[in-house]
Formats: C-alpha cells, sequence, structure tokens
C-alpha cells in the first residue's frame, strides 16, 4: 500500500473554501499571480516530495545520520532532496521579485512545505531552519549581512540553523551562558555549548549559518542580556567565497527516538579561542528578534505535527478499507463473510478523531498563516495590526495542539492497524515516533501554557481575546442559517463564554496568587484549545453546508462536504464537552499537584 | 542515574497494608510459609532482574534479534537472563510442592513477574509466555502430556508460546483456518500459519513448545470448532530425549517499535506434511482452555503495562529532583538561584498524573491477583465463588486500563525530561516504545470493550458488578471514619452510580439495537475503569490514612503515607470527573462514529 500525501481535495477546500486564498490576488504584491500559479507551485511540492522526500522516510529513520568523530554521514537522499526543492525555488519563493523572489503568498509556502514534511518530515527539517534563519537576517541583519548571506542561502549553497538551548537550559532561555568577546574589528568570539541543535552539522551544503543566542561580556543577567548573532561554520570572504573554518565544533551527535535524519547536534563554539560572529542588530535585543524566528517555528512546528498526524490517518483510513475482519456484533453466524474494519463502529471512532484532529490542526495552522500574510499585506493597517493580535494570542495553540492531537492522531492509527501498527513494516510507528518530538521542541506544552496565560491574553488590554470573540459570533451567525448545523451552534457558543469566564477568574487572582493562578496553565491551554478547534471545525462545517447547497454538487464532494460535517459534530459533541471538568477544575484554582511535595513521591 | 527497580516501600504497602497477603499463611497451602520467605522470593527475584534483565535491557533493543534465513541470533545476555530466572525456581514456584514446586501463592510470582518486567520486559516475555503455556498444559493436559512437557519447561529446558493469531485474523479468533488432520496413532498433523506468535522461535531453550489453536478437518466455523494442541518445536520421545525436527518453521521475524529483544515471529505449520500435534483436552474446546492462558496473560500485560509505567515515573522523578533549571513565575529576579523542576507545579502535575496511573495499576495487578488466589484457594467455596465473578468482571479492564494510562504516564515521564526524554541516551523513549505494544496484544482495548459490556456485566445475572458495588460500598464506609478522607467519598459514590445508570441504559437497550448499544463500549470500558481504579486509589488512602493514624510513624513512611492521599486526590479530582461528558455521550447512545460513512472519509 503506498502512501498518498496529503488530501489535495482537502487542502483546496482550505486554502480556497475557507480561507479564500484567491482574494489574496487584489493585493497589490500578488496582483501579477493567479490561482492557477498557487496551484502549480503546490503541485511541484507534491512531485518533489513523492519523488525526493517519501522515497528515503523509512530509510533515513533505519539508517540515520552518524559521526565517526572526523566526518558525519547522512545517506544520499537527503542531499538530493534538499537541492531539488532549492532548484525549484522553495527557499526563497515568499521573498519579492526584486529580491529573486517569488512573491508568492506565504500561505502557498506553507501549504508547499507541508507536502515536503507529508514526505519526509525529517529531512524537511533543513530546509524548514534554513528558510527560519533567513528570514531572521532578512528582518534585523544589517546591509552587509544580507548581501552577503541571504544569496548563498536562497540557492540552497549554505543552510541555517536556531542555536538557543545549552546543556544546562532548555527552556529557562534566561539563563545562557553562551558568552560573546568583542573584536576590534566590530565581530565578536563566542565561546560555549550549544545542545539538541537541530541541523547543526551536515555535509548537504557547503556552509552553515548558526543563528546563535550568547551574551555580551558585562551584558545584564536573564533575557535582557541576550543578543543574537550570526555564526557561520565557514567564514565568508567579502567576495562571497569561503573562507577559514570557524571555531565551531561538532562535539556529537543526539540519537533520536523518531525524526532522526534531521541530525541534533552537540556543537563546541571557541574550543580554540572564539568562533568569530556578527551581532545582529542591536545588543541585548537577540531574544526579541529570535522570537520572530520562533514564532514562525512554532507554525511550522505545529504544521508539521499537524501533517505527521494528517498521513496516519491516511494509511490507516486506506488499511481499515481493505482490511478484513470480524463481523458486526449482532451477526452471529460463522459462515457469514467478514467485513472490512471500517464497518465497526471503533474502527470509525479512531478514523473519526483522526480525521478531526488531523483536518482541524492543518485547518488551524494555514489559518493562523492566512493571519501571518494578513498581518503584513493587508489593505488597512487596521486589518494588519488585528490580524497580528489574533495571531499573537492563538500562537502557544498553534505549535501546542497539532503536536499534542497529531501525535494522539498517531497512537490511534496504531490502533487501528493493530499488530501491524506496531511493526516497523508498516509506516504508522514511524510517524508517532517522528511526532513524539513535537510536543517538546520549539516551547514545551506548558510553556505555552504559561505564555498564553500569563501573556498573550493580557496584552494590550485582551485585545486578542476580544477580536476571537467576535470571530467565533461571526461564525455562529453564518452557521445559524444552516438547518443542519443549528445544534452545533449552541455547545460552541457555551464552550466560549466558559473560555471567558474561566479567564477572567484565573487573571482576577493573578497579581495576589501568581504561581497558583498558573499553576494549572496547560489544562488552560487545552481548554482553549478545544473552544478554538470546535471553532475552526464550525467555519469548516459552514464552508461544507455551503457547497452541500449547491444541487448540482457532484457525488465526491458531496460526500467530502458530508464527511466535514461529522467530523465537526464529532469535535463537538465528543472532544468539546471536557472542557466541563478542566473548567471546574481551574475555576476552583484546584492546588492537588502544586501542593505536592518533592518528599511525598 | 542508574535505574531504580520499582518501589520496595509501595511494593510491601500493597502486598501487606493494601492486600493482606499475610492472611494467605493462614490457608493450609501456605502454612509452611512465612512472610520472610515470601520477601526473599522477592528479593531473589530483584537480586537477578538487577544483575540479569537490566542490565542488557538497552542492549537488546538496539541489537534485536535477527534471522539470517537459517538461524536466529539473540544477543546471549537474554538465555544468561533465563537460565537465572529458571534456576532460581521461579517458572514452577507456583507448582505444589509434589510437583517439584514451591507451593508459593500466585501473588509473590506476579510481583517478582513485576521485577522482571521492571528489568527487562522483553527477555521476561520469554519465561511469561511458558509459565501460561505449562499452566494450560497442567489445568487440561492428559497425565503423559504433563508427564512429557511439564518437567522440562518447568526446569527451562523447553519454553512455551502461545499460537493463536494468523495473517487473516487478529482479533477475530473465530476465523481462524490452520487445520489439524488426525493421524491413525492418535495424534494430528497441522497445516497453516501463525504470525505475531511472541517467542515462536529462539536460540535460548532446547525445545519450543506451541499451544496451538487449529481446526481438526471438518469442525464447525466459528468459535466452536477451534481446537487445542501441543506443537513442539521438536519431537519428544518418550524417555524425555529430544526426538526429530517437527514441521515447523519460522519463515521470519517481524520488527517491532519496542520490546524488541521478545521475537514476534511468523511461523510456517505443515510445509512438509505437517506438524505433528497433540490434542488437549476435548475437540472443539481449545478456545475455551485457552481462555485460561489468555486471562492469565490478560492480568500479566496489564502487570507489564503498569510496571513501565512504573520505570518511566521513577526515571523521570529522580531526574525532576535533580534538575535545575528555571524559576516560579512569582520570582522575576534573573540573578536568583535556578530551582529543580519538581517545584513547577506543572512537573508535579506530570510526576503525580503517572503515580496515580502508575502506582494505581500495580495495585490493580496485584489486586486482580489476589482475586485469583481466593478463587482457588479461599476457605469457602462461596468466597472462591465471589472471587472468580469479580475477578471475571474487572479482567478486561485489568488487562487494558495499565495498558492505556501505562503508556500515558510514558508520554508525560518523556515530558518531564524534555529534550532529554526523546534521545536514547536515556530510557524513558524506549519504556514508551515497549509499551504501545500492551494496548494492542491479548485483546484491543475496543475488543475488551465490547467484552465487558456484552458479556462481563451480564454474566449470572451481574453478579460481578453487585459484588463491585458491595465491595465500593464497603470501602466508603471505612473512608468515612477519616476526616482527611471525606471530601472524597462523595465523588466516588457518585461514580459507582453513574457507572450503574450508565449500564442499565446501555444494557436495556442491546437486545432491540445491539450494533448501537455496543457502539461506544471501548468509552464503557474507560469509564468503568475510571471509578473502579477512583475505588483502587480510596482503598489505599484508608491504608494511609490508617498508617498515619500511628503517632509513632516514621518520617519516611509519613511522607510516603502523604503521597498516597495526594495521588487519590489527584485521580478523584482529575481523573475520575471525565466520566461526566463520557456517561452524557453513552447515554444519549451517541451515533456519531456509528453513522459516519465509509466514503464520507
Amino acid at each position: 500500500m503506498s502512501t498518498t500525501l496529503l488530501n489535495s481535495r482537502d487542502l483546496e477546500f482550505l486554502l480556497y473554501e475557507l480561507l479564500d486564498t484567491e482574494a489574496l490576488l487584489n493585493r497589490p504584491r500578488y496582483q501579477d499571480h493567479s490561482r492557477e500559479v498557487f496551484n502549480a507551485t503546490l503541485d511541484t511540492a507534491k512531485t518533489i516530495s513523492e519523488r525526493y522526500f517519501a522515497n528515503h522516510n523509512a530509510k533515513g529513520d533505519a539508517n540515520e545520520p552518524h559521526f565517526d568523530g572526523k566526518d558525519i554521514h547522512i545517506i544520499p537522499e537527503t542531499k538530493i532532496a534538499w537541492d531539488a526543492l532549492a532548484e525549484a525555488g522553495f527557499l526563497s519563493a515568499h521573498y519579492d521579485a526584486d529580491e529573486d523572489g517569488l512573491q508568492l503568498p506565504e500561505i502557498v509556502l506553507r501549504a508547499s512545505m507541508a507536502y515536503f514534511n507529508a514526505g519526509n518530515i525529517a529531512s524537511s527539517g533543513y530546509p524548514f531552519l534554513s528558510i527560519g534563519a533567513a528570514n531572521l537576517i532578512h528582518s534585523f541583519g544589517s546591509a552587509e549581512q544580507k548581501a552577503l548571506f541571504l544569496p548563498p542561502m536562497r540557492e540552497g549553497r549554505f543552510a541555517g540553523t536556531m542555536a538557543l538551548t545549552e546543556p544546562n537550559q532548555g527552556s529557562a532561555l534566561a539563563d545562557i551562558t553562551t558568552t560573546a568577546k568583542p573584536c576590534a574589528d566590530g565581530s565578536y568570539l563566542i565561546s560555549g555549548q550549544k545542545m539538541y541543535i537541530s541541523g547543526g552539522d551536515q555535509n548537504i551544503t557547503e556552509n552553515i549559518v548558526h543563528m546563535v543566542l550568547a551574551r555580551i561580556d558585562g551584558a545584564p543577567m536573564g533575557t535582557k542580556g541576550i543578543s543574537l548573532f550570526i555564526c557561520p561554520k565557514f567564514l565568508v570572504n567579502p567576495d562571497g567565497s569561503l573562507g577559514e573554518r570557524n571555531d565551531v565544533a561538532l562535539a556529537g551527535l543526539l540519537h533520536k527516538m523518531g525524526y532522526r535524519n534531521t541530525t541534533s547536534t552537540v556543537l563546541n563554539f571557541g574550543e580554540n579561542g572564539g568562533a568569530k560572529a556578527f551581532l545582529v542588530g542591536e545588543p541585548h535585543k537577540g531574544l526579541q528578534y529570535m522570537f520572530q524566528m520562533m514564532n514562525e517555528a512554532r507554525i511550522g512546528v505545529g504544521l508539521g505535527a499537524a501533517v505527521l498526524g494528517y498521513q496516519g490517518y491516511i494509511y490507516s483510513l486506506n488499511y481499515a478499507k481493505e482490511r478484513p475482519q470480524g463481523r458486526l456484533p449482532s451477526n452471529k453466524d460463522p459462515k457469514s463473510a467478514q467485513i472490512n474494519i471500517i464497518e465497526h463502529a471503533d474502527v470509525r471512532r479512531m478514523l473519526l478523531a483522526q480525521k478531526s484532529y488531523a483536518e482541524g490542526a492543518l485547518a488551524l495552522c494555514l489559518y493562523a498563516t492566512s493571519l501571518y500574510e494578513d498581518s503584513r499585506t493587508a489593505d488597512t493597517e487596521n486589518q494588519r495590526q488585528q490580524a497580528f493580535l489574533l495571531l499573537d494570542l492563538i500562537t502557544p495553540i498553534v505549535k501546542s495542539w497539532p503536536s499534542k492531537y497529531g501525535l494522539k492522531a498517531n497512537e490511534l492509527a496504531i490502533q487501528v492497524l493493530g499488530g501491524a501498527g506496531y511493526i516497523r513494516e508498516y509506516p504508522v510507528e514511524q510517524y508517532y515516533r517522528d511526532n513524539r518530538l513535537n510536543p517538546i521542541h520549539e516551547g514545551t506544552e506548558a510553556i505555552h501554557g504559561i505564555d498564553i496565560l500569563c501573556r498573550k491574553v493580557l496584552l494590550n488590554n485582551s485585545a486578542g481575546l476580544i477580536l476571537f470573540n467576535e470571530a467565533v459570533s461571526a461564525t455562529l451567525s453564518d452557521a445559524s442559517t444552516y438547518q443542519d448545523l443549528k445544534d452545533l451552534i449552541q455547545p460552541v457558543a457555551d464552550g466560549v463564554q466558559t473560555l471567558n469566564t474561566v479567564t477572567t477568574t484565573l487573571l482576577g487572582n493573578m497579581a495576589e496568587h501568581t504561581d497558583l493562578s498558573l499553576a494549572n496553565a496547560t489544562i488552560y491551554l487545552d481548554l482553549f484549545g478545544r473552544v478554538l478547534m470546535s471553532w475552526i471545525w464550525l467555519k469548516q462545517a459552514v464552508c461544507a453546508a455551503r457547497g452541500l447547497e449547491n444541487t448540482s454538487v457532484h457525488e465526491a464532494d458531496k460526500n467530502f462536504y458530508m464527511g466535514k460535517l461529522q467530523a465537526t459534530r464529532f469535535y463537538i459533541q465528543w472532544e468539546l464537552p471536557e472542557i466541563g471538568p478542566q473548567a471546574d477544575l481551574l475555576c476552583r484554582f484546584d492546588d492537588v499537584p502544586f501542593k505536592m511535595q518533592a518528599d511525598w513521591f
């Protein structure tokens, strides 16, 4: 059984029915494009992914990168995939035409990236990080830095990384200790060790541009003393040619459970005096800059998690349609033919849950990307500002919800296959192992819980939350015109009300009892996610109901829309109600974990 | 950081405070034993496991068994572990003294097995299956079969397997097609293919005794035409010496995500005319006999899942106590020292959830074992019967709940470690991969959901459910005498009431709408599990409260009991309330998955 990459009908639905991507063509930046260009871009991504990424997904897992103490070895298919992606222009497609880009909208790139993720999440890790690193230089680098580093990064000769984590701090960025010593020529010498750096070394590109967080000598402690540096593996001469090897050494590789073909490295900076590096922007503003890359990466991680969930869903769905086993409980005749397992109610439950998680997560990530696009190219300053505020509010969920439920989907895909799901002869166990990374990197679930409750819902007098309420109201109003959706309106309306009540209750106590109010922030994150996702599903249901109004709708489309309606119903009737106990727990400021003592464990 | 096997204080609590194992000494079968003998047995198991099982847990994972087409290769530590376990008498310790056993109670054996599982779940798979196979022959075999096969199985010269599954049926045992052709000498010739047979081949023992389900030529279709056979890898001469190689061939190994050092095999029976086999008991009663082994195995699978959850809990707990990172949200001073992550509320939540799952699951499995013991050796026929009925009712939960929540515990252990949790340099990711098998084998979650709702709650006029209600009432009464437990009584009482209401509602519709009534049986299983586990936790809390009454209680014991109370509180306040939405869903006969159409996906 070969693996289909995503579902092109669903992607079309998300881009053109849910999100109205075609309306972007009215914006000056995209006026020379067309829906055909968007679709041709997606087709190219799909073809490249099928041919050059999916081909070595299992092979890269079974033959992970290794380091012999001198050289790093990665299966050669990885470089071929990288080159194909770069050559097709995907590393620079979102840049303006006068920057040698294709001036394509962000959402077309994200959807393309979804295809690469679907083919091979690990091999697509390299371009994912490189695009983020280049964007960071593009936003905050000097003219010289841009001129020197961006062309080779866009062409795929250089790759990029984000070098934040150190052995003694993971989530606590405030405590990084890597230092940067100023040199007479304006450059810096970096010393310190970074860990879990994805793509921190490889044999794919001729150079690697590390975006490194470090403290300039004498900088204040905490987050306000962190600066951002460009620190290349090989120095680059003014004419763009490679200079000498910089003082950055691969100390070793880490051996992950999944996601194996992306190297995870320990890097030593400055073992021989210091790694030459170049300050990006102003001193001590590094974390602020890095947040651009992190926010981008957070949508990217959410998308990757969604797509892994999606691939497991597709595989288990096809398996369930073809695998005969057992009979309905009401059929006691052992001589009757077995039915395909998709006829069993519990298998349908597992498939429907996967559908609601995977398609829902993909919809969420593309919706977030549309907000990102709007924050940059919407017609009015007010629209841009609103999109920014709403995206800023939901980014913790865009990262965390797909990570949690994409993994859950993969767990269910294994269960649908049964014993076959547990063996490496089938692909679903790899999706599960790959996806387990996503609730960890780019901020653990707990970090995002604290971020949304302690910062995001408060910012700008809760402007984001107000916008979210307005957006849901608009959808409820749309839904009310469809008879099929009538019973779904009240639960979503109640859900938002619950979210508002819980938020007010928690915030009301925050100043006085900060630690207790934040103790259950992870539960708050999940509650908010459930409410947000019931809305994302209701929005899809409205589009499906609209599609079904068309009396000449094709049979395949009719089935597709019916599936969207049933998945919405599943999400709202099966998943949303869990906010009941969650809200109780939050509103009573439950202190059971909070008061648990270390000695009692 | 070395890995501690289980927690001996907790095991002592479970055996002697929760379950009163010492009372077994009053039964004639155990009158020559003592608590010291029980403890010495456990100490031996712990020592053997530390020395011979835990030593190659990671190695067996990294160097899984392989088959070169002729020979099978398994790391040699596996045989050394097997021999050590056999030599210490653990393969026969539960047999009567006049059968060369140690006449030890089942619970001492299970607790010993928990130590072997904790050291190495995969290597302990071989004895686990062998003991079950021998028990089957012991219960249903002829005197000759017993004489021929049991001595070498008890001594560890022969191992055993259960050969049920075939490529075209996993859960649907009714459809097995392996055939058995009667021979003139009273033996049979078996032909067919079996798949996912654990330990189906290995180089550890000189012979392997397969317990095979097959259909005698002309047998009826369905479960009522299945017979049970002994089919050894090598035939055994009447004097016990090995005869010729039987017609059972290893077709290949399957490559699992975890649990790797247990071989998972495809076996071809009868490629050259038929594999010689010996009927156990009467024809067509094979499934009925096999249920003994399956029910034993179900407790064993639950125990293994519990123990894997336990090991991840212990490791992540120790890690959290030693790993400094970050500060409390209320502390904004970057110059202050970092705290150990156990001080973070969300880490405590993750540890407390693991504790409630892992310790709860271990308590459940040992409780189930005590029921098994009572069903055989309790003083009166009535007591034996009641124990049997209650065990029969809860066996689906004893298998499924630890499998589901032990895995969930391992997921949380990874999350506590963060990036370190995801790499093979730390042990928790292996526990997670190992444990993912448990919701699949010995009956998937769905199978057990249907089993409990469609059969177990109905049997003997719901005698099991009535006994369960009585048992809970007794605990509620005990709990009411402790001030500390006052607020926990009503939620558990309400939980049982909810379970009863849901059960009555579903059963009331079963005859008329069988398929719909069973459609959400997996949710019913989880709801029942939550109610049962809140009771298991309340029972533990009563024992802890009793322990705390002792005014001269040691500080370490006081902390231990406080931990039990807090974990009970966590389970009842955080986990039990989810039965609310579950009961709503079940009682409205939710039909969203049931009505989902294959074409709509």
